[in-house]
């Protein structure tokens, strides 16, 4: 086999539309599109009609994921290509990356081979901005709060208390744990604070789940960012700053318009980290995208357990969306090394793994049945799957009555992934469900999750954790639905537990209240919200010529 | 007299034309002409042929700032439309403001009143992203280099001599001093550092002073990130980053472009300091607005000292540019300050004071003079000035053999520039020069400027710039021209010298080398890289309705 293309070359290759002709496509007013440059746009929700979404939508997810790598993104572009052949009204809903891993372990987050939205290299490279502006908005607000404290502290913040992170687009370890304020009383107050990175701020997640532009203000004035010597929590509200930072959200709000390599349009607009926040794009690029197609394709970020279940517990109920049909994607690799394969054996047929591992996808498949929906699963196929293998799984799926088709997306685009959009079509279904009450209180939501999805035995609370619950109940939090900050590689809280684990402890050691999302964070881990750089960062690679050419994105 | 309107008010109230029609009326090819939704637009410079530059080059400046101000960019884009409406050709190349300071004690650089750039909002938040992509290049530089440190430090770099600093659009005096990479061996190595505002980082000079892609290339390789344990500089080319850096500034090279109030194509692109760094717009944008105008008015930050001086001495001569005239923005109420009267009592006529000040803008204008330009006084009129402070300003015009013209551009726009148009175009001549000849070396540089244009009669050393210079001369950065920090208040480097002093001793404290901007910077007194907030920030005012329009930005 000769040496396949690189993803970029792939995209350079390819003669892009003018955008305007896809938003024609798409059926977004001219006056509303806002062209950056020839190939991107914004859409200004101001300028659409209020109509009804009417489109189906799809959840595409995947088994826990393995360092094998599951390409979830590269089956829903397409699936969502397919979904235009087939004659469909398609449009797919996505994260935009986060530039900092572009320049650390891999190269963004848009597909791969002949299933990838373009422009790819300016998706992954600034975009549109809105990466940028949350920064702006999540800085600008973390110096008031400090300057707030600097010019006479009128309300009496407790600096030590001051919970209001910075963020950065960049992976930067050096910046996770800082002394701020040194230098002198005219440099303000010493304390220990950190960065995370812009996908992990909470303003990220607000603007995910944000229904429009009064919505966004009201989640922004309601985060809380200190604490004051007499345990009142503040807000940004509070500082008089609402509408400053909607201001630096007035482009970030509207979704981004891209393309597929099949010519579909895509929207793609907001990323957030599907460990600390929800994982998945913003409720107002799916509505604008259920208004303007017939069938919509998002993502949720790692598995069933996490963005599917956030998806539907949080995004779905605070949206008011219904899901239609959800996708999970599997490999063989994936399913092998879920079964204990050893990583460096993945390509070898192994049946007996195999067998071990699609315990995994069962668990998968059940989880998201859960929610009222009928998933499908794509098999992913790489060219080490044996004849055998795909015979093992094409049996399972047959026993256990699970809709699967095998899927070639990466070297075929859409072509190879036409049977999964049939049976997708075929499997649709009218409404969806959330599976807890949140009204009942964060212990409640945490252990109806951690039973009924991550199949544990029983929640731990640490000593922190508790307390941390008597400031949720203080003051009003504890009926926020709850988004739990968990393993993506394990149902349970411990990465090693592969396959399908029962009879585990969810470990719960710390409650965050994101009051301006709208969620209560469980954490059950050690959570990495701000990554480094490898010893040889994908950075290395990049390079541009006299032209304005980029090579090494991948 | 009614509430006047305020600048975004009169800015919101006009008809733009669509940015296609202003670059359709500059001669920018259609294909070059990069959309940023309808009323922003970047050049695509590699689109653009190899016209040589025939327009002729106005730098506009000023006399020494006072707290009154002088509205030398208000009086610049009067003066553009002034052009305009003379039968010129002309366009406007300026800086972009940088969005810290929108959020704390005023409203951007995009003029005022009756002579504006617009949109205004849009140019005073987030723009078209240059800033965040410099943020983004300089962030992403500082984390290559701790990971450097972090994964096995080929290089030898020691840590405690990292001298590339984070940067951030932000005014946070919190950031000015920190400590980063706590938390233990995982985060980093703890070190002193801070951040800038983006405004004062290098790669803000880097993008202003070059001339092309290539050329950009070449100066982000060159920067020196830090030394090793032998003393020897460490540069972003050393660390394999040149293409990645370069990369992230694809858009960024090419000059924004946005119309006048009067329909005029201005260029807005890059936004240095005037103290730490040159304080002038790129190059780039000069030269594409001297390829597609007849007149260019450009700005200089600062007055004659400052602002001037670099252009002349750092960007003319990097870039080859001859300027052709000159314009020194005064008004009588900072003449008056800087003759001695008190702020508060600056709308009460006073002849005496006057007379004082006036010495001031003598210096100036002798100032311009040594550069082979003859410059044209621009008298930037207020309501309290009175005839016989006018009729004094005329005399000693007069006496002087001064060209100077009244301006009215607040209020008036380009039709009160008119007079002021005709001067300048009566008075321009065919080239200038720069002071000094750099390959003397830096100190020989220092001395010219000092004794030349800030009549000082001696320059002296700390024992730290005397360290500073024999690690230039160590490592042959000493034939490099420099950019002197000092205060704009006075020619001296002591901020209450008003007036126009002479005799006095300047003081280098220190000299950093920016091997990448081409420069370097002798400061000579605290030097303020990171402005902190107002106990009342400009962020209070600022809001946002549910249609998106802005408010409160002035």
């Amino acid at each position: 086999m000769a040496q396949p293309l690189t993803d970029v070359a792939i995209a350079q290759a390819h003669a892009l539309e003018p955008i305007t002709e896809i938003a024609d496509r798409a059926g977004i007013p001219r006056d509303a599109v806002v062209a950056y440059g020839r190939n991107k746009a914004k859409v200004d929700i101001t300028r659409l009609g209020n109509t009804r979404p009417e489109g189906k939508l799809i959840l595409v997810t995947g088994i826990s994921p393995t360092p094998a790598g599951e390409g979830k993104s590269t089956v829903l572009i397409g699936l969502t290509d397919a979904m235009t052949r087939l004659g469909r009204k398609a449009a797919a809903a996505l994260r935009e990356p986060s530039q900092g891993p572009v320049m650390g372990v891999k190269g963004g987050a848009a597909g791969g081979g002949y299933s990838q939205i373009v422009p790819m290299e300016e998706i992954n490279l600034h975009f549109t901005g809105d990466f940028h502006a949350i920064s702006a908005a999540t800085n600008t607000l973390a110096a008031i709060v400090d300057n707030h404290v600097q010019q006479g502290n009128v309300l009496g913040i407790d600096s030590r208390r001051i919970v209001w992170q910075r963020c950065i687009d960049v992976n930067d370890r050096s910046l996770r744990d800082v002394v701020t304020g040194l230098g002198g009383p005219a440099h303000g107050t010493p304390r220990e604070t950190g960065f995370t990175i812009t996908a992990a701020s909470e303003i990220m997640a607000v603007l995910c789940l944000a229904s429009d532009l009064a919505d966004l203000k009201d989640r922004l004035s309601r985060l809380t960012v200190a604490f004051t010597f007499d345990d009142e929590p503040v807000t940004a509200g509070e500082l008089g700053v609402t509408g400053a930072l909607a201001a630096l959200m007035k482009d970030a709000i509207n979704p981004n318009l891209v393309q597929t390599l099949g010519g579909t349009p895509a929207y793609v607009h907001g990323g957030p980290f599907a460990n600390i926040a929800h994982g998945c794009n913003s409720l107002i690029a799916t509505r604008v995208a259920l208004q303007h197609a017939d069938v919509v394709l998002t993502e949720a970020g790692f598995g069933s357990d996490l963005g599917a279940e956030k998806f539907f517990d949080i995004k779905a109920r605070s949206g008011g969306l219904d899901v239609n049909g959800a996708v999970i994607v599997a490999t063989i690799r994936s399913l092998k090394y879920n079964g204990g394969m050893p990583r460096d054996e993945l390509t070898r047929e192994d049946l007996d793994f195999l067998r071990a591992g699609v315990k995994n996808l069962a668990r998968h498949v059940s989880n998201i049945q859960q929610f009222g929906v009928t998933p499908v699963v794509a098999l992913n196929l790489f060219t080490s799957d044996t004849p055998a293998e795909r015979a093992f799984m094409k049996a399972w799926a047959k026993d256990f009555t699970v809709p699967l088709a095998e899927v070639e997306v990466w070297a075929k685009g859409g072509e190879g992934a036409e049977d999964l959009a049939r049976l997708v079509l075929d499997n649709l279904s009218k409404k969806s469900t959330s599976l807890y009450d949140p009204s009942k209180g964060v212990e409640k939501s945490i252990e109806t999750i951690a039973k009924r999805i991550y199949r544990a035995e029983r929640v731990e609370y640490s000593a922190k954790a508790r307390k941390d619950l008597a400031v949720l109940k203080a003051n009003g939090w504890d009926t926020l639905p709850v988004c739990i900050s968990k393993t993506p590689y394990s149902f349970s809280d411990d990465p090693a537990q592969l396959g399908a684990p029962t009879g585990h402890t969810l470990h719960v050691r710390e409650l965050i209240p994101r009051t301006g999302a709208g969620f209560v964070v469980a954490l059950t881990g050690a959570v990495m919200t701000m990554p480094g750089l490898p010893s040889r960062p994908a950075a290395d690679n990049i390079d541009i010529d006299v032209d304005g050419k980029i090579s090494g994105l991948f």
